[in-house]
């Protein structure tokens, strides 16, 4: 097992990574302060971990549960609500404890649940997901989705504790594999240039689950996440590197449909887009440009943006993006393998340029 | 004009309080950072101050109108899920700045939509009744109530700033000034003994609005709540002296049914029940209770519970109350005028007894 700590000064907390740890019960006690708890969880997830789960705490806390519907497309004020009503139906008081167990939709809403129940418990984090294991668990971001947009409505919290067992990875659908290498891949290209080489050396164990070197790629990829946040809780500057080809990627999302691509597909796509455009702007080599996308694509994601999603359906939906302000786009963008930056210092042609060039391709392809 | 600091580090921020300040651009536009503005606020103050707040702003700012059904039984997540749709509609980002005009319902539920709009944005209190200007507008409490309990999902958010203009109790029901005065009273009782005499001795020009004297009271009052609040943000200690006769009061308002009685109503008589308590543990002489009682009566407050209410109401409303830890019941009790204490080192026969001589006095009534 490996331990890093995000340092949040009084907000600090532990990440957890390792092998069956999710039956190490001091891990949960060490951040458990009262005697209830309450496990919340989704349909798909439920039937595989949380019989064990419960049967770990039972002895010693009072267990309820509260199981979502499974899907993005839950990930709603009425979901949350349902999660407020089973607290308060199970009589939890202010010292209850909210485990979240589950992908990121799951970990989004029970910590969203956790930051605003009585105005605030403390909440354990068990993420299921590789996306939600090097993304979503790391940052406090907590949150549900609006119909008119993603995450609109949220707070930041932090969680007690974070406990990562690599082992609910062998239950992933690969498709969902890819979606969160997707973000492992973007740490490297953000932060970190010498992970970004040791990923192109180690993909294929990656998607092959070598314990061993899934440990390090979420460790690194957390660490990598817990030095950008420290230097921004709040998401006021550097933080935003941290959305390296989500401005296009939420775009893609919304623009199909909650649900049918995976949010770190749209990622992976929007992350070329991001990559092409640092090119176009002279900031990386072309070789650069071709390894990314070779490494997005080893980890089966996609590379290109959906057929038939045409230019003025991303200006659109970008221009309604969280990062937009005052009607100014920002992007982040490299200025070298390893270097993000927040700019809107882009060409309009470049811009375009990179946008028809993908849609082209995309058509073609 | 006074001001007040509620010294809570980088949270800190200032309460302007004094006569017409509503109209002074300058108060608002030091804590407004970006260019857009939603104003929330009812049906029933829209009418009254709404129009000058745009006027006074829209020069500067985009100005956005948010206005809410009038009444505690709105205080729901739907509505606050329309605040959320309102400012997506009119696509504000995350620099927008929301001011809350109006009452507690009104602050409670603008703060919480401040709290998690993006995760986020400042916001800025103007209260317009007596209750808030003195309760919640300091403290940073914010939130909706859960059809099984009253303000059970919410968040601590503080405001930029809090604009006090006592003008506008001149427009306030005389019941609803009277509710306020049952916090006013409170923080005698809690904190401050010579502002209790003090009380005593100007209650008639209170309640008659004379200009100076509400300033005075409404400058002590925050500045008690503060002290308190400065000492413990998050509610983990001392902060629950400030529920003296809430815990009773909770029990009336919830009872009765939300709106029947005002939540000051319930307090008052609930003060006096803890009052009552404290006397018959030997804390305070049969004095201090006639001086509560004959304070709470001249601000024109019940000073028994509502007729009909029984023993098993109160016990099993109480049991539910967000104070009680574990099934242990904790009341907000005095050692004295002006020193307060939680404590759940009471008898189940002076508290009982206690019950039994109201609800009996309030029957023969």
């Amino acid at each position: 097992m490996r331990t890093l700590t995000v340092d949040l000064g009084e907000r600090s907390y532990p990440i957890y990574i390792g092998s069956g740890i999710r039956q190490q019960k001091e891990l949960f006690s060490k951040a458990i302060a009262g005697k209830q708890v309450m496990i919340v969880t989704n349909t798909t997830v439920a039937d595989i971990y949380l019989a064990d789960l419960v049967a770990l705490l039972g002895a010693d806390y009072k267990v309820d549960t509260c199981i979502l519907p499974d899907g993005e497309q839950y990930k709603t004020l009425a979901t949350y609500e349902s999660i407020m009503t089973s607290l308060l139906e199970a009589k939890h008081n202010r010292t209850t404890t909210i485990i979240a167990l589950g992908g990121g939709v799951v970990g989004d809403m029970a910590g969203f649940a956790a930051a605003t129940y009585q105005r605030g418990v403390p909440f354990i984090q068990v993420p299921t997901t590789l996306l939600s294991q090097v993304d979503s668990s790391v940052g406090g971001k907590t949150g549900v989705n609006h119909p008119l947009g993603k995450n609109m409505i949220g707070a930041f919290y932090q969680p007690q504790a974070v406990i990562i067992d690599n082992d609910t990875l062998k239950t992933l659908p690969e498709r969902e594999l890819s979606a969160g290498m997707a973000e492992v891949i973007k740490y490297g290209l953000i932060c970190d240039a010498p992970f970004f080489t040791w990923l192109e050396e180690n993909v294929d164990d990656l998607m092959a689950l070598d314990n061993e070197k899934i440990t390090h790629a979420i460790y690194e990829s957390c660490a990598a996440k817990a030095r950008v946040v420290a230097q921004d809780e709040k998401e006021g500057g550097i933080r935003a590197i941290l959305n390296l080809g989500h401005t296009f990627g939420h775009a893609i999302e919304t623009e199909m449909g909650y649900g049918e691509w995976l949010h770190g597909e749209a990622v992976a796509a929007g992350t070329v887009l991001a990559v092409d455009l640092s090119w176009r702007m002279g900031n990386l080599t072309e070789q650069d440009v071709e390894r990314s996308v070779a490494l997005l694509a080893k980890a089966k994601l996609p590379v290109l943006p959906p057929k038939g999603m045409g230019r003025e359906a991303f200006i659109d939906r970008m221009l309604l993006d969280k990062k937009v302000l005052d009607g100014n786009l920002r992007l982040v963008l490299l200025n070298a393998l390893g270097d993000a930056c927040v700019t809107s210092d882009f060409s309009m042609d470049d811009f375009n340029g990179c946008l028809n060039d993908a849609i082209e391709a995309a058509s073609a392809g």
